[in-house]
């Protein structure tokens, strides 16, 4: 007797034979130290981030009960995408319920049948969805290699190009270089499309991403995804391009318009902490002293962000890693195959403006033992 | 000099032209009869559903910090997701960041090239958008035609099939023939994926939704996808599957695996919501008596659920009512190319529990001045 799973109760053992199998673990709020979040600023249990959450769901409510073009937009998602724009020098904002979101709508409306995308090799798998889901012909290009970003553009037989890259990179925590990339693609007649998600709150003045550092946020041909689930500590994602981009968005982005808009309280939480970040200039500094010292002990450089990728023998031992540093008391985050663009395991080990001199002992006595030696 | 937003331009202009340039207009919070949101059951300000939400943001932070596979996931997911499981008695739940995610998950698992999904012409925008990234082929079925599914399902030559409906559909607000296609899948060996984002809460018993109402939420080839963001006033999306399908899921679906957890706030509001419907389970029974009346005034037939769709003449005529609704104190939504199935505009008017006769009173004097007449 057949069954419509028993293909996937054969992916399920073949997966288990390979030491593959993931498991959701619920994270308890023990005394730990926490090395595999993304909470890079350390803001989700900050008073005010709270209190920002806790105003905007009074006021507006626990949902935002519809589609943005219904119903669903309320002030807070205005204020919130006025400060993202502020943050980041960009002309405009479009804030959508996820980052995830906010990459399949971006690359679904810029690119269509008659573009070419050259995607870069270590691109999310959001924006690999985006791309795919565009119809556009896809062209991936090697790892932060602009030569290869311009033969590829220079190929084309499309009318229209866009250019797809992290300014941050998740998996192995290396910067694009962006300023090139803004230059190439400004040149070829490209649009540019950076993925900020690990650069946010992270990298560039203030906290404003690379492509401000790259002095490029007015460019016309340059559109920026990030989300506010990392250094902004709540849920979301946002565009931030031209209005006339925007308004391209409201109007055409299935993403956009087939969701309902993003709740208050994580509005009201990345807005608040969008403000802490301008009180406090200094905590991407802290991060990233936090980061070099981590590094070290690692015996990885420092670095461009808060995420480290720390090289591992295989899936297993990765595993067992992180169990044992869990045990210590130091939560470490494990990359295996299919997550990592060269198909190798990995610790990823990620930088907390928030963490203390005590916690950093505690952390690089555990990393020490854990990691394989350089030697 | 061309730039590479001309197209985009270009696209905008011919938009308007046709009169179909959304714009975004905040939603105060006037003193109006909301006809138009999704808060089916009147939980968005709900003490109680306000409540959970605070406690959530106040336990775990106002962000899940990471992906549900990393340290994402916390004991509120896992709690969401017992409660979502016994109110439709699913045998297990999985919590994504939005509806739209969960059907991208669903659908892009569950689907592959060697599957063809038949797919209702009614079907959401998100089920098309899954099964556009699923790479599967994919045959639209004409509205709740059951022979012409299984005459699809018949011809196939892949050695999988799933079959794509919603229980209730959200532009004409029609209910699918669930048991049927429940029926006919299970003989024909294909999976059957149901969205019930407009039932859950609305209809079957105690507001689980049709596929509990038809019995087969423990059939192991039915999976419902449903949001948190409708009656349960919150934010978010779940698959309500057998344990297979969730660890499948688990392991393989790119919009989980790659997108941070849903936000605490969330997740606790929705808890909270469940909890309110199961303490009130008059509450579906409200906004059926609610919807008949609006229905009536209308002059259409009583919705299946609390989703009514008036035609109108055309786009501008659907603005302009929209507009008067508006000024007189009632928010009706609308529908126009290319959101409706046929091409056509429409009113689409809500039905809430929470309405009071007053509040009826009210938009039923306006409604019967704005629809055109029936005669």
């Amino acid at each position: 007797m057949t069954s419509p799973l028993d293909w996937i109760r054969e992916a399920a053992s073949a997966r288990a034979d390979a030491g593959l199998t993931r498991r959701l673990v619920p994270t308890k709020a023990h005394d730990v130290v926490d090395l595999a979040g993304n909470d890079y600023l350390g803001l989700r249990h900050h008073p005010a981030v709270v209190a920002g959450a806790v105003a905007a769901v009074e006021t507006y409510g626990t949902g935002a009960g519809a589609s943005r073009l219904v119903t669903g937009t309320l002030d807070v998602h205005e204020e919130l995408e006025a400060a993202l724009a502020a943050l980041t020098g960009a002309p405009s904002a479009l804030v959508l319920s996820s980052g995830y979101a906010a990459n399949l709508a971006a690359l679904t409306t810029l690119a269509d049948a008659g573009t070419l995308v050259v995607s870069d090799e270590h691109a999310h798998a959001s924006l690999i969805d985006g791309c795919r889901l565009s119809r556009a012909a896809v062209s991936v290009s090697r790892h932060n290699d602009l030569e290869h970003v311009a033969e590829l553009l220079a190929r084309r037989d499309t009318p229209r190009a866009v250019v797809v890259a992290e300014s941050v990179y998740s998996v192995l925590g290396d910067a694009a270089p962006v300023e090139d990339l803004v230059a190439l693609t400004a040149e070829a007649g490209a649009l540019l499309v950076v993925d900020e998600a690990h650069a946010l709150g992270v990298v560039g003045p203030g906290g404003a991403g690379l492509v401000a550092a790259a002095g490029a946020s007015g460019a016309e041909h340059v559109v920026v995804t990030t989300t506010l689930s990392k250094s902004l500590a709540a849920q979301g994602g946002v565009v931030l391009a031209s209005p006339d981009v925007r308004d391209h968005l409201v109007n055409t982005a299935r993403p956009f318009i087939y969701d309902t808009g993003l709740a208050p309280g994580s509005a009201g939480a990345a807005l608040a902490a969008l403000g802490v970040l301008r009180e406090h200039p200094e905590l991407p500094a802290r991060l990233h002293a936090n980061a070099a010292r981590l590094a070290e002990t690692c015996g990885v450089a420092a670095p461009d962000g808060a995420v480290m990728s720390v090289p591992m023998p295989g899936p297993h031992e990765t595993v067992e890693a992180v169990e044992r540093a869990a045990a210590l008391g130091v939560r470490v985050g494990a990359f295996r195959p299919p997550s990592t663009p060269d198909g190798s395991s990995r610790l990823r080990i990620t930088a907390h403006a928030d963490h203390t001199d005590h916690d950093l002992d505690r952390a690089c006595a555990v990393l020490a033992e854990l990691v394989p030696s350089q030697a």
